[in-house]
């Protein structure tokens, strides 16, 4: 049996399949309704462990439906009102995964609280708490090198083979990248992000009136270049958003199909949409800009912002 | 063998269990990946029906999740990269339902079109649109005895027993509802509905900066009745929105437990937060309001929005 160590595990697919029958459950961490999976934490080899089961999605080909529809045992009926009917069944087709699953292991305490449910708040920073706490506390998140990989994307060291379009500009230029949750196929799914060259904005609280131009000029060549690479959307059924808190403090822009199921990060009280973020900065007077506006956002219990300046 | 007939269809729990396995596939209507479940069109003993076959959520409790770690079966490498390991497997314990099933029989076309999916536009409203177009084609909604079924919860004489409370004020009352998709009991998945008792407002478009105080009442006063009723909540834990386009055209408002996973109800492109509703307002000049503004939302190709306004 191989020894698992970082970086290299010395794994084959057919030891780590066997990693599952290892698992000894411990505890939920998370269970997602909507989303039908739960994040498990456990124990293999005296090691901390977590399994996330989802159950898979359906297959849409028509064989794979008729196959679904056939497949459905141990039919219940659980209630029914004039045309409408609610049953209970199992699936029963071992032809095709109907359960996916992703194991962390070994995994840290960081995981752990990664991955555990989490209590929410929703809090309104005025312009006032934003320079006085956020500005300064965002500003320290930008040091100590934290901002490293997004700078070699950039500077072309890293991800090169990644890069869908790059743009060439110190003012005006961008680079954009898939979405490390995107399986950089399915049209349908579609999540790019897109880095600014612009090194000052550490997020759109930085954007003044006077940047309009540039956002503006922005906003076309990325519908532009991603209808062009993607020709089957057209640039109605484009999102393009920002978050507000963003995880990292470099101006970045997320684009995503507006077919796309809505997830946490497409979310009210956490992402803004382009086109609303003109609107605003078109409806401030001169020399104004996302700075002096409140902003009302929902954020974790565990994250600094929560329990250094929020609830400090 | 009952015959199915609209409105008493003399089933039984049996006879309805019997319904699925002669269902008989003819096409998939809709797939939603994230959600997984799909809605199939079919047919049964003649006539149409609509089978919402989606996979399970997981049960919680300490059990059911041992056994369902213990009842991963066939499980197969797809793929592993440094601690992360990914899989795919079946469920495998009969025991537990895994799959929930809706059917729709006999049903109609609109039933069709209901669960169909819809291509979806993103459309830019400018105030000029708003004007010469959208209002007087939102002001048609209104005709007709189309918002009577409004006025008569706001006037007491329907839904009285839904009512969880009633702030009675030509001005600032509103009327406090459960909304038709909340089961009325689980706190984590709360979504009330708020009417005003103000018959002047269409949408957050007719808002003025004048209205700012208005709305901040209401506001102060949604939230402490909101935590009232509900003391498990604190004023932080409530979303409270709007949509733009809205389904009806009298002004109101959703309120929802923050924890609720979005869905597209609550995404970008579709709902904006009251705080971002007054922030704006804050930030217009005098005499202005949301109707000088432009709005960025999504709507469905089918909608009148788009056959008759933006892409007429």
């Amino acid at each position: 049996m191989a020894i698992v160590e970082n970086g290299d595990n010395g794994m084959t697919s057919e030891t780590a399949s066997k990693l599952i029958d290892e698992f000894v459950y411990k505890r939920l961490l998370r269970s997602e309704a909507q989303d039908r999976r739960m994040f498990i934490l456990g124990e293999i080899r005296g090691e901390q462990a977590i399994l996330c089961i989802s159950r898979g999605a359906f297959h849409q080909d028509d064989a794979a439906i008729r196959a679904a529809c056939g497949a459905v045992k141990n039919i219940e009926s659980i209630q029914f009102n004039d045309i409408y009917f609610w049953y209970s069944a199992n699936a029963d087709d071992v032809s095709r995964p109907d359960l996916q699953l992703k194991l962390i292991y070994p995994c840290t305490e960081k995981h752990i609280r990664k991955y555990s449910a989490q209590p929410l708040r929703k809090v309104t920073e005025t312009p006032e708490i934003y320079q006085t706490l956020v500005r300064p506390w965002m500003q320290k998140q930008r040091e100590g090198g934290r901002l490293k990989w997004v700078y070699n994307i950039l500077d072309g060291i890293t991800e090169v083979e990644d890069v869908i379009f790059r743009h060439n500009d110190p003012l005006t230029g961008f680079v954009l990248l898939p979405d490390s949750q995107w399986d950089r196929k399915t049209l349908g799914t579609l999540h790019l992000l897109v880095l600014t060259e612009r090194r000052d904005l550490m997020s759109i609280r930085d954007l003044k009136k006077s940047d309009l131009p540039w956002l503006k000029l922005m906003y076309g060549n990325l519908i532009r270049e991603v209808t062009g690479v993607y020709p089957a959307l057209s640039k109605d059924e484009i999102q393009l958003y920002f978050h507000y808190q963003p995880t990292y403090y470099h101006m970045h822009i997320h684009i995503t199909n507006v077919h796309t199921e809505p997830t946490g990060g497409q979310a009210i009280g956490k992402a803004i949409t382009v086109e609303d973020v003109i609107s605003r900065l078109e409806s401030l007077p001169e020399g104004k800009g996302m700075a002096d506006i409140s902003m009302t956002y929902v954020i974790g219990e565990s994250s600094e912002l929560w329990t250094d300046i929020f609830n400090a």
